[in-house]
């Protein structure tokens, strides 16, 4: 089944609205949802949003609830998602961190009790687009092993810096976990080995079989101790800044109810220009993909670079969604 | 040859007013080296020590000058660290993020023309035994590939995040890079292995051959290309909000003359006292620690934690210290 961008967000909104969302709410949601699929991260687009409607219907995540702010000093605030929508609550935040940014230059928003924000890199480039620096994360359930254990005790916490540039922003937006359970699970389904070594089996030996990782519960932080420790580090200063949930007090349960989430906006054209800056990124860029690559076929990616392709292509040529779920979304 | 803390910080001292360090800062300096060392992080502790000395004396680290503001908009500053000794910036532009953290819950501070900041983990835990949190980081000189090159045009750009605790601070000190070159040189020393694999061979094999790391080149990033994209996101900001070099800018000297650096200070005690922040960092780590461990002969540590362990072991036992490189410390 082709679609079009357009005709995929009327499908969703048609469906927000119906599970009670306002209509402003809906629009923006299905746009983010859009938005994910047609990035290529159909795992935070058209595949979860029959789980994310399943979440309303189980009032795990609240409909048309506000965020509210709970305390404020200076350019930092503490915010309260009232378990609302993920996306909704994350892109207020986002939006009172540039608030903040423009008034004193850097803005720190820390939220509790919000939802699953899908893909955090929208919230990137929504920031970038307006100009400001983004640095996010959020805190999960326990899905990653410290460094040393077998047991999952730390979340795999996604991290999104984002950068402003008019040529294409840079948008980091990584989890601390190699890969994700879902793109392991896609790599078993095709019988696909990983491209890279990605957590052990059971006896304890890196492997690139997702299908032994899966079976493990062991996937490899990223740099090994190091992707362990800077996930134990984001837990922290989330749970400790919103005064919410740490991924201790996640629930195992799919819908990862209440975690905490922290949004630093800072305005990098106080003393600079945008056009200033945008050639020193272009100069920084250029260098960095200048270097010799490995065989004439590799290609060197900024950050956030095929995601950006991947939504060009998708909204020109229509993006191609699997029939079942399609199909899934049609009958909610 | 063994030494006391104090002992061997005297030796610093001396040697720093020697040359022509004020009493003061030589008292800052020689703290820092001392604490380097018995941190057991004696790459940027006695065994840089001669070469600091050496910069000083071609001049690429000003002695006596001091970091001046050239801008300011709120809690975001910009600073120019005049070439002065990179630790002492560091240092102060710390106390500067504190200030504004104190002032407005969040302070950046962007840091142009610095120097080498030794080990960053002292500014965390400085920022920590004080009550607040610090993320900084600096750009350095290329020496990582980005992801698909075989030459190194990306820095392992250091990063850090220091959470306060009254039992430990939590501290990660953490390159992009999966082992320095300077741990690399010690396993080829003593003809080891690396743990796991650190870097690609000349052939673009992955390999736990630090000799063939070293020749080719080509450590790893952490996390493969998540590492080598954060390494130039980390590049891109240092260089925007500072104003001053990126890591294309860096000559490939040793000394890594004007690197720019940002530290990001947070207020963790607003909206809750220290003793309930404690509490709730606790219960996170006890957590995080009781994870089933891969044997019985594991440990699993919170970041910082060895670092702290060292230090109060050599500070109570004295410090076994390489006898050449006393030797030349003593005759500088």
């Amino acid at each position: 089944m082709k679609l079009l961008f357009d005709e995929l967000k009327d499908l969703f909104k048609t469906k927000l609205i119906k599970y009670y969302f306002s209509d402003n709410n809906s629009e923006i949601l299905a746009e983010i949802f859009t938005d994910n699929t047609f990035a290529g991260v159909e795992s935070h687009g058209i595949n979860r949003f029959p789980f994310f409607i399943q979440c309303i219907e189980n009032g795990s995540v609240k409909v048309d609830t506000n965020p509210s702010q709970t305390h404020s000093f200076g350019a930092f605030e503490r915010w309260d998602g009232n378990y609302g929508a993920g996306p909704l609550n994350a892109l207020k935040m986002t939006d009172r961190g540039i608030e903040l940014a423009k008034q004193y230059g850097i803005g720190c928003v820390a939220l509790k009790n919000s939802n699953h924000w899908m893909r955090p890199g929208y919230f990137g480039r929504h920031t970038a687009d307006k100009g400001f620096i983004l640095i996010c994360w959020t805190n999960t359930i326990p899905n990653l092993p410290p460094w040393g254990a077998k047991e999952p005790k730390s979340g795999n916490n996604p991290l999104v810096i984002a950068i402003p540039r008019k040529g294409g922003n840079v948008v980091l937006d990584m989890a601390m976990s190699q890969f994700s359970y879902g793109k392991m699970l896609n790599f078993e389904g095709e019988e696909k080995k990983l491209p890279y070594p990605g957590g052990f089996d059971n006896e304890g030996n890196l492997t690139d079989d997702p299908a032994k990782i899966i079976a493990s519960q062991r996937p490899l932080p990223i740099g090994y101790w190091k992707g362990a420790s800077l996930s134990l580090a984001l837990d922290i200063i989330a749970a400790l800044l919103s005064g919410g949930r740490a991924t201790k007090d996640l629930s195992e349960s799919e819908g990862e109810k209440g975690p905490s989430q922290v949004f630093i906006v800072i305005n990098p054209n106080l003393f600079s220009n945008e056009l200033e800056n945008d050639e020193l990124i272009n100069e920084i860029v250029s260098y960095f993909k200048s270097a010799e690559v490995i065989d004439k076929t590799t290609n060197i990616y900024y950050p956030g670079e095929q995601v950006l392709n991947n939504k060009k292509k998708n909204i020109k040529e229509g993006i191609e969604v699997n029939d079942k779920i399609f199909l899934k979304v049609k009958e909610l």
